[in-house]
């Protein structure tokens, strides 16, 4: 199938993809009188009294606002906040299909990261938590540390943290494959967006000790000319040898390959270079950094991309609506480092040992149990990590 | 029925009266390719050329924002954004089941005038229009007028025009009713919030020709001391003779009285000194300034309040959703005064000669005629007017 002419066909027939819909009666004047004046006055007091019951007597308590500036849309760059809004509708129809969330698409009109922070937080009452979506990088680390500074709700930003978790997830059951250790092994990460950084910052809470990240100018280390803030942080935590070279330098010796960056940036040659067993995640979408023949070619013996035509998918609908499931039912009041690990884990347990093998290391999208084990997760790690609101 | 009890009961059942649903399907790998990655790139690219199109490929040529500061909740007052919310919901609810607009609630934590609106502004193109509801006067003045300024979607204030287009509409029907020309009468209003100055704006740009304002210290006049930025303006267009007195003065041999203020400010003996067949708007809700049978004793011929237990109830369910519909309907790029006549003109046009009575001047709040009448009218003042964007 033609998907990208389907698609435009189908969407100048759907003419958007989400709809608002009433959950009360309105057909008689008693109805009316109860959903709106002059009862609706009561419900409006108390939260005015506590305003924590906004989450108890309006929809806050399951609504997620998915935010973009339209600035790194998929794979098409800055395309503008309106043009961004198909994707934010996707999105949207994903958290309710597999969370159960009410989620509405919003896109902000400025490239200033102050402005930006401001009106998120102005309208931050309004919603239970916040999903931003492709905001470009470094921009889009700034505004997530400010607004989760400013405001009392969680903040995510699932370009960086879901797929984060999905790549933990499958990178456990990878090495459980090979069976290499997380404290042992050489990890070479290629792009430095919002994805690459997130996903370093994981695998070394998750106790990843060797990582090192190589963008387009080839290994990032402490000490290299220009570098930009976020840049400069992750030198200090990674390639600790401070070694620079390319990306193919880097790989030698290396166990995992993770690509979160442009198509072809790996060659068979490469994967060659890099110790038996290697796991290989090209995850640059539509094309990876490597096919997975191609890297199979170069002695790779774990393959993941972001194709669902290929096995071990990183499919980011694998994590963002059970993480704001758990978040919500529990009503979190962040979603942190705990519970990302403990989405990954949930993730990654859900393959039991018998049925793991090289082409199966993470669920599938469709895999009914997905939603409710990371939610689960997700709840349970809120509570042990002291920022649940609920029992 | 308390509906205050009743009503707070519901609301801790329903946990929300709106929620965002998905339109379109997703539960295969093909549904996920079309609704989302990859096929959604394509409708993005499409937006990204031309803007416009986002009306054809998102929902936004449905979807309105319910947006408030909660600074002017029902009669509640300044009681906190989150605190509007049951309101807004309520609202979207409205919006739905009487117009099939898709609305959704937005507060904003801010009393700031340039901060609110900037805000709005820049989520702007996540929607079609703007509704904005229960935000205090004047500030609400300024807002509108700022964000019609900056934004290219139609903002509307309900609290002014809504209630303006129904107070007309009755009014209308009421002066047949006594036989009296708009251009002959004498009105007096009672109140200077949003609404009495909207109703006044539109009574003006109807024709009439002889209206004063009364505030808590009486008529409104050029030069009176101390008068805010709107009351200076207003005193620019009525009370051209520039009497000074207190509502009792300003009421003697009025034929109009139109109150949108406070419980009890009108008595019987005051709607005795009013000109023959007098007509009476006791609008303050819950509590009208006069309640009908001391209205009646006083000479009123023609009586109206906002409640839906007495005769000719002001409901602005009656106007916002219709007007909406129908600037939706044509994607009108405002919502102006032609557009508000229109729609006050088809709402009288609904009750014949024959229906009309002293006890039927306005439709029912549950006149289903009323949605897709207001509809029409307004689309049609919208194309006349020239701010119609589809034919």
């Amino acid at each position: 199938m033609d998907y990208a002419k389907e698609s435009l066909r189908l969407h100048g027939e759907w003419k958007g993809k989400i709809e608002v819909v009433a959950t009360v009666p309105v057909a008689t004047k008693d109805d009316l009188s109860l959903a709106y004046t002059p009862g609706v006055a009561q419900p409006c007091l108390e939260i005015q009294k506590d305003v924590n019951k906004s989450y108890e007597l309006t929809r806050r308590h399951n609504l997620c606002a998915v935010i973009t500036d339209g600035s790194a849309v998929l794979g098409l760059g800055d395309i503008g906040p309106e043009a961004g809004m198909p994707v934010m509708e996707g999105k949207c129809v994903l958290f309710k299909a597999f969370g159960g969330v009410d989620a509405f698409p919003l896109c902000v009109k400025t490239k200033d990261v102050d402005e930006f922070v401001n009106a998120v937080y102005l309208i931050s009452g309004s919603f239970g938590g916040i999903n931003l979506e492709d905001i470009a990088a470094p921009r889009c680390f700034e505004i997530e540390q400010k607004l989760k500074e400013k405001c009392d709700i969680p903040i995510f930003h699932d370009d960086q943290h879901g797929t984060a978790i999905i790549t933990l997830a499958g990178l456990t059951n990878a090495l459980k494959v090979v069976g290499k250790k997380k404290e042992d092994v050489k990890v070479v990460t290629s792009g430095a967006g919002a994805a690459a950084i997130s996903i370093v910052k994981l695998l070394l809470s998750a106790g990843f000790k060797n990582v090192t990240m190589c963008d387009r100018k080839g290994a990032i280390y402490e000490g290299r000319e220009g570098l930009n803030w976020i840049k400069e942080e992750m030198a200090q935590v990674t390639n600790l040898e401070k070694k620079a070279g390319t990306l193919a330098d880097m790989l030698v010796g290396a166990d995992v390959f993770i690509g979160v960056s442009a198509p072809g940036t790996v060659t068979t040659e490469m994967v060659k270079t890099m110790n038996k067993d290697a796991i290989v995640f090209a995850c640059a979408n539509p094309t990876p950094e490597i096919f997975p023949d191609d890297a199979k070619a170069g002695g790779a013996r774990v393959i993941s991309t972001g194709r669902s035509d290929y096995p071990n998918q990183i499919n980011n609908v694998l994590a963002f609506p059970g993480v704001f499931r758990g978040t919500f039912d529990v009503r979190a009041s962040d979603i942190n480092e705990e519970m990302k690990l403990a989405a990954a884990e949930a993730l990654a347990n859900l393959i039991t040992d018998e049925e793991l093998n090289e082409e199966y290391i993470i669920p599938k999208a469709f895999d009914h149990r997905v939603g409710s084990a990371v939610a689960k997760a997700v709840a349970q790690a809120a509570i042990r990590s002291g920022v649940a609101q609920l029992p």
